[in-house]
């Protein structure tokens, strides 16, 4: 099997940041054919691709996000949406259905519209004093219009660290009561105030799985736009395997063996669940650690 | 020398995130005891050492953070300051003076708190609808007051890349306008929606100096609470050193022989400047970067 790139990476838009505190050439953008990507809601529309507008379909009033230039220089922009249209929810099957229907550039343009546009449609206000916000710097920022705060806000990108962790050749997972029957996938969290990648990654597990790790590295990261994700994947290695597990977090987490992993990831493939367990879906980067696992053996 | 741990990272409180929603276990532990850490503004009030308080001594109404347990199992805690004492502003003189009368473990305590403490100040408001906000699991969360709307907040922690760049022996350093004399250090800028890690690391040094990168590498990961970055530092490689300095993000960018960065770390040891260059402060992750980087020679 050729190894999947990671999904929604790899964008080839030009971000041209200086861009954005140029209004004249923003403006310019815009008037000179600028293209307007279709969301129904946060979604997509898809239609042998992503579908690209003319900036005229924006509703009137619509604030402009600019998400990057194409290799033609052509400016690419995504509407923010109205409050109740920028769910937080995860991604969905349906979601999931359309992306496949997209190129894995396509996907990463998506993706980061999705992440940006949602932003927008949950910052409406200055979280400092509760005045209305308004879209600024090309929609990389909102300003507080209140001209007493005036405060700038930026977009979200809150880090998760992912990790698995090895003892003796064994691999432990873990699956939370939303996975789908039988899936088992890398434990994950949050990265607090406070601490380190690595500090995370022994404190998650420990909170989750009762486990304590050494050597944690660094492993791969992903952009995850449900709603606002960096994942950053590690690996570590534990001297005890005694799990204590964390049942509000997690439903079970188990210790599998290398041909156990193996196989499910053979059978993940062809489309399957495995044997022991049902491996995570190669758009997830939990996929990318257990096929570096497998790998490095 | 020895080499100094990272600043920020190595709090020794359990965040026992299990009893952050468990409303009858903090207030057992604010009965019991419970230490409030002293500030001013965002400033720690240091006599010896971190300065802790009865929770009598946080103002009337307060809310309370819970910070974590020590070994004893009493519980710390910090109060969510005023709006207009919950700055963004870099780290100032007096407070990096301040910090130097504290232990590593007391300055990761403190990090944390300041953190948690001003995203507390600055998010009084629902940025979805602009109700006022109450604080909710223990201060790891805050809740929209609207029965309508009734959003849930959580910190935020930003991600920001810092990265050195190498060339044929030679190190890419730059320095921003507010820099003290002669500082050069690695050059960062934040994570966005839609890249990973080592997507930002690359977008950032073409934006910054115009030089392309490639083989991309995690070095080591950092807390910065000015006001809630998470610095996640990496390595990278250039075939090419002509510069192409963004002017509006950096005042210079240069390569430095390894035998100059070696002497400005040395002369950054005795606490001087380097011959061609001010070294990072060892509480920087930068420093560890470049620190590494000759170590790895």
């Amino acid at each position: 099997m050729t190894q999947p790139e990671m999904t929604f990476a790899g964008s080839p838009l030009d971000r041209a940041d200086a861009l954005r505190s140029d209004a004249q050439a923003l403006a310019a953008l815009q008037a000179q054919g600028g293209r307007l990507l279709a969301l129904q809601g946060l979604e997509p529309v898809v239609d042998g691709g992503l579908v690209w507008q003319s900036l005229d379909a924006a509703p009137e009033g619509a604030e402009l996000i600019f998400l990057g230039l194409d290799a033609e220089g052509q400016g690419h922009f995504v509407a923010a949406p109205r409050p109740e249209d920028a769910s937080t929810a995860p991604a969905s099957f349906d979601l999931w259905s359309a992306l496949s229907g997209l190129s894995h550039q396509e996907v990463a343009i998506y993706g980061a519209a999705r992440a940006l546009a949602g932003w927008h449609g949950r910052h409406r206000f200055c979280a400092r004093c509760g005045s209305p916000t308004r879209i600024a710097k090309g929609g990389w920022q909102r300003d507080c219009i209140s001209e007493a705060c005036a405060t700038p806000h930026f977009p979200r990108t809150d880090p998760v660290v992912i990790m698995t962790v090895e003892h003796e050749g064994r691999l432990l997972l873990g699956r939370q009561p939303r996975f789908p029957a039988g899936r088992y996938s890398a434990l994950a969290g949050f990265i607090e105030p406070g601490e380190t990648f690595e500090e995370a990654v022994a404190r998650e597990i420990r909170e989750e799985a009762g486990v304590t790790v050494r050597d944690v590295r660094y492993v791969a990261s992903q952009p995850w736009p449900f709603p606002s994700s960096l994942m950053i994947a590690g690996h570590a290695y534990a001297d005890d395997p005694a799990l204590n597990i964390d049942t509000n977090e997690l439903e079970d987490a188990r210790w599998f063996t290398r041909e156990q992993v193996a196989e499910a990831m053979e059978a993940r493939a062809r489309g399957e669940d495995g044997v022991a367990f049902s491996a995570p879906s190669p758009r997830a980067i939990a996929w990318h650690l257990l096929d570096r696992w497998l790998r490095a053996a």
